[in-house]
């Protein structure tokens, strides 16, 4: 094992050994290394008392609580569907922002739920006993089924949540138990102009003058949750060089993928979704033409599609860069060359990659009906349970209808042989999403659907039998139409009735045109499933144990797992960085977000900024780098000092840190957070919200750097 | 020498030395291999008449003349700009079809211009002595100037076109004289729902139920031409096996490509091409919506862009199959290997690649400003002279007063000094560009011009000094309403000022916005073209003189040139192929056509051909696919029998022809024709065009399978 150790810490640890990278769990933190390159080392309390005061939203976001009544700091883009869904074209919260005068005046988010991690157990030993020597569907059954076991023991009540999590590519399992929030309310919002000033052209750019935060509060009970965990705020922020932590919920980094899985993600998944996405945009750009109210009930989901587009682009770029290709290539053969040819080890490891290679190519097959049929596949590994059953429909309605079609047939089965975003521990996040009291926009629905629907018939070609099944003599826009015009499921009594009437009471709406139409899709959708965790997930699933095992045999927990949108813990410094000839300082403050200030969007001030202007301080620090090494799903995460405190919130990072996904280029990775001081600032003189001031402000003399 | 025949006949040669590969040159037509083959061998006679009666559409199709008064037969889609043009909104020949009932209603088409081969010369001698020696910009001086002066001497008058056509990457250098007509009229249309039944989801595809052909007639003098050479109809069209010629004019293959150059094609220019289509479709489908007469003025562009898009995906999957790109890789290893490894060739052949590559770096590192700020690259070579000068700026009015700014500067400048497309040889293009009475429609040209501002801020960055320059306070939207909404360049009159006006006219009108916005990106362009002309295009066309007479050194013109948008003619089959496990027929016909209709866009059939149903022979072939090697400027060209007799018109090739571009897979790759027959009976029964069957139909008796 020495000559592997040795590999090991030549291809993968030698390059970065001072490096920042890692998205850290809380419970195998290096605080050893911060210790020897930063002079700080964390201690067991002030892990444990950052990990209950970080939450995650379950939609894809990051926040901290910051005061002892439960109010929760988050991005404004994480919570824009939530603003979007509470306004109405009379109260556009949207465009003029919104300030709770009072505890009163807080308003539920219908989509948002919270989670704080209470406890993580390393269950490796009986997952893995499970499913000893099974494989393709008898492995997926073997390891849904005690997993579903794991977390349904755990799960006591409808306020756990529990997910076991996979690390190293199956290499340890994980129990993550959470409490879980459903109730939690708006406090404060700015104006979308302003928390997205420089919207998409400066989007993943640096030097960035983004106002990107909102605050919510957890409810229980009908009152404020008092939080006894909770980050107190900086009063000096942090300074150039200065260490900083930043915990939250990275969604996923493929940091471990295999160079077959690597050239699927550049050749196939990178470049279909980029496609989508770019129409998707134009389409909602030109949507949004139609008139104000267009604007706004697109507002959110298009900037969700640009952000995601840009934020491909730049996986896309790195995929491409032929250097790194190369070091993957390298790296792969350097670790089959620390076993001698001839050893069990090494056929052990070229079969695992052989198995793997296998598993890539019946995913480059079953790609494209997979994804239109049946679910979004971000990475050749298990998806987000959110993705799966919507497939290529982009449409609430047809989600709802969906959900409803496969929760009739699966809600029946034992818990463990369901698929398993029906399982036990996922219905009060189903429930939510089914019963949302969120409005609906048909108009928007008929474009979305249409546009779904042609991509469908366009990709899987006019003679495919779903395809003609679904559409038969109608085009799509008139499919479309008929489906959003006549479905009953905008009304949220008619979901209750049909998810509480079991199959009975949906064999009897099958005429619902939206069911209908989920009903089309439903087999074909099953069969690609089984066929993906039978061939391509178990398969990767087994093989990516054997090579995590391989390279880390030695190694051990030396570096972090892939991120899995589980609480993280990532440090770093405060720190510019050189964008070609130009050394990019780590600061930008409130005198260059007026300069760069047009008048036109998405460089256009709010009448509020703009009166407050001879009152804020001109060099107060705005936006700032740090090469805490981060990825999306950490939105909304706070940026630590050494003590614990907040000294700013993350809401980006730079166009490199796109690469991320991938490798971690400590010279030019860089996370951008807003700073604590322009938080304040901003809050008190721009949007004179005075009660979360006070509830926010440090007491004097506590902190400081 | 022998060593290296022996090398390219092993690796380029071998596996097609029975292959219908090839768009051959009429001067250099291998008619001993067709008759080897096909037991036929076309006559010098038989290649005279068939080149005389074959045209170019100037705009980038192909045609051929069907009677003898000056009758053109080319597809609806080549002219589709034309009808839309001579259309109104109470007048709507898109949707209805237009059939001119007498000479006097054929209406003029304001942008066609159409190309008549009458001679190809070769000037290699001339072209390469004043180039000799020369590199960087000195060799872009050099080569313009005698290829300018070359042109020159050719074109006595208005009447005549001539370019000198580089072949095998610079291996040999023609001169084509063409006859020049630019009173084009329309005389047939079929409704585009009818051409392009089907549509998108069809395009690319087999079997196929298009009927995408339109007449023009050429005029001169006030009548219609009298066209001694033109091509007969054949009384039985073409059977399964049958050999088939089809002559026209390829736009562009890249089979010589270096390996560096189709990696750039595959990682930056074919992805970004592809979004940049992608989301202008999304635009533009979203934009059709906003009413009929949007609807209308957007379909022809929206039909092109979506064309383009489902081109370049096959481009797209071409490049990146790894066994291509792998035997690419070996043939150039293994050219180079024909050499040892001391000998001067060895080393004068690695230093040309070399040289190729470090162009290609250049181009990767240009590739971005190059596009937006100056014009569209379609490969890494010399692009179409049309491409020029526009860049990312998707706009007439834009291109209009681009071209005004430029032609201010180049025109007084000698011929040989100017930017080629301003060369006294291009003038007449330019001038029927300019000064078109061609509708320009100021709601489209908003969209469009948003949506270039949009992309170019994107693309170069908030902070790039043209962009500031460009928007200034303004968003790329009111920019482009302002600019289209303030230019006086709407007016024909105004051009006409302003073209023949000169320098003073210009700097006089610098205050037009459209005009301005060409002065604010004009230094920049002019910068990055030379930057690409003389780092480039000069360093990647002398290294392609070396590498193509190495190449051919044994093998000599026994494997055709590259397309280059002039006249070719290859020769195939009529023959199916296997997609999957079906085989595919070669025909399809009217039953099948009815059978695909739905009722709903794009498979609806309009009245005419519903009503004429009864009346039509159901097993009439309709589409039919041959082996002929063609490509994109093929679409309207004759596809004739060994008697030179039209069997049909070519309007596609299947998704496997898009491959194409790179190599010939004569087991897949199929172009499809309308087949003649069908042109018949549709002109007949359902647009009653008497007076069109009377001027094609074959004269009984003189033809026949």
């Amino acid at each position: 094992m020495n000559r592997l150790l040795a590999a090991w810490i030549l291809v993968f640890v030698a390059a970065n050994a001072h490096a920042d990278e890692g998205m850290w769990t809380f419970n195998a933190f290096p605080s050893q290394d911060v210790q020897r390159k930063y002079g700080f080392a964390p201690s067991q309390e002030w892990l444990d008392h950052l990990r209950l005061s970080s939450v995650r939203l379950a939609g894809g976001c990051s926040g901290s609580v910051v005061s002892p009544s439960g109010l929760v700091m988050t991005n404004h883009h994480c919570v824009h569907a939530c603003i979007e869904q509470v306004s109405t074209a009379a109260r556009d919260y949207v465009a003029n922002g919104f300030v709770a005068g009072s505890e009163a005046d807080e308003i539920r988010c219908p989509k948002i739920e919270l989670n704080q991690l209470r406890s993580i157990t390393d269950v490796t030993a009986r997952v893995t006993k499970a499913t000893a020597g099974l494989s393709g569907g008898d492995f997926v059954t073997a390891q849904r089924g005690v997993i579903s076991q794991i977390e349904k023991e755990c799960a006591q009540s409808a306020l756990q949540r529990c997910d076991v999590i996979s690390l190293y590519n199956g290499g340890r399992y994980d129990l993550y138990q959470y409490r879980r929030y459903q109730d939690v309310r708006l406090v404060f919002a700015p104006e979308h102009k302003s928390a997205s000033f420089g919207g998409d052209p400066d989007n993943f750019n640096f030097p960035r003058f983004s106002f990107d935060v909102a605050f919510l509060r957890i409810w229980e009970g009908g009152k404020p949750e008092k939080t006894e965990h909770h980050l107190r705020w900086s009063e000096a922020g942090a300074k150039e060089g200065e260490l900083t932590f930043i915990s939250g919920h990275p969604g996923g980094t493929n940091r471990l993928m295999t160079v077959a899985e690597l050239q699927y993600m550049r050749d196939v998944l990178v470049p279909a979704k980029l496609l989508r996405l770019a129409e998707l945009r134009g389409m909602l750009m030109e949507f949004q033409r139609r008139g104000p109210e267009q604007h706004r009930i697109a507002t959110s989901k298009l900037a969700g599609v640009a952000n995601s587009l840009k934020g491909m682009k730049g996986r896309h770029r790195a995929l491409l860069d032929p250097d790194f290709m190369a070091s993957k290539v390298k790296a792969e053969r350097a670790l089959l060359e620390t076993y001698r040819k001839d050893t069990p080890e090494h056929r052990q490891l070229e079969q695992a990659y052989r198995e793997a290679d296998a598993a890539i190519a019946e995913l480059r097959r079953l790609h494209r009906p997979l994804v239109f049929l049946e679910m979004d596949v971000r990475k050749p590994r298990r998806p987000t349970l959110q993705e799966e059953g919507v497939g290529g429909f982009d449409s609430e309605l047809f989600k709802i209808a969906r959900h409803l079609v496969r929760a009739a047939d699966e809600l029946p089965r034992p818990d463990g042989e369901r698929l398993r975003e029906y399982g036990d521990g996922y219905l009060p996040f189903l429930k939510q999403q089914l019963f949302s009291a969120a409005p609906i926009h048909p108009e928007l629905e008929i474009a979305l659907l249409t546009f779904s629907l042609t991509k469908l018939r366009e990709e899987l070609g006019t003679d495919h039998p779903v395809v003609k099944r679904v559409l038969g003599k109608l085009s799509p826009r008139d499919l479309a139409t008929q489906a959003v015009k006549g479905t009953k499921l905008g009304n949220v009594a008619r979901r209750h009735e049909l998810f509480e009437g079991g199959k009975a009471a949906l064999e009897k709406a099958a005429k619902d045109p939206m069911i209908a139409m989920a009903l089309a899709v439903d087999a074909e959708g099953r069969s690609l499933r089984q066929e993906y965790e039978t061939k391509v997930e178990s398969v990767l699933s087994r093989a990516g144990e054997q090579l995590a095992r391989a390279r880390f045999a030695g190694a051990g927990a030396s570096a972090a797992p892939d991120a899995t949108f589980s609480l993280r813990l990532t440090y770093g410094q405060v720190k510019g960085f050189q964008e070609g000839s130009t050394q990019v300082p780590p600061f930008t403050t409130f005198s260059g977000l007026f300069e760069r200030h047009t008048g036109s969007f998405p460089y256009a001030l709010t009448p509020g900024w703009l009166s407050a202007r001879t009152k804020l301080r001109q060099d107060t620090p705005m936006n700032f780098a740090t090469s805490n090494d981060i990825i999306g799903g950490n939105s909304g995460s706070p940026t630590l000092n050494q003590r614990g405190e907040v000294v700013g919130i993350v809401f980006d990072g730079n166009i490199h840190s796109l690469g991320g996904d991938y490798w971690f280029d400590e010279t030019r990775n860089r996370a951008i957070s807003v700073h604590s001081e322009a938080i304040l600032e901003g809050l008190g003189k721009v949007y004179r919200a005075r009660r979360l001031v006070q509830e926010l402000r440090p007491v004097p003399g506590s902190g400081g750097g």
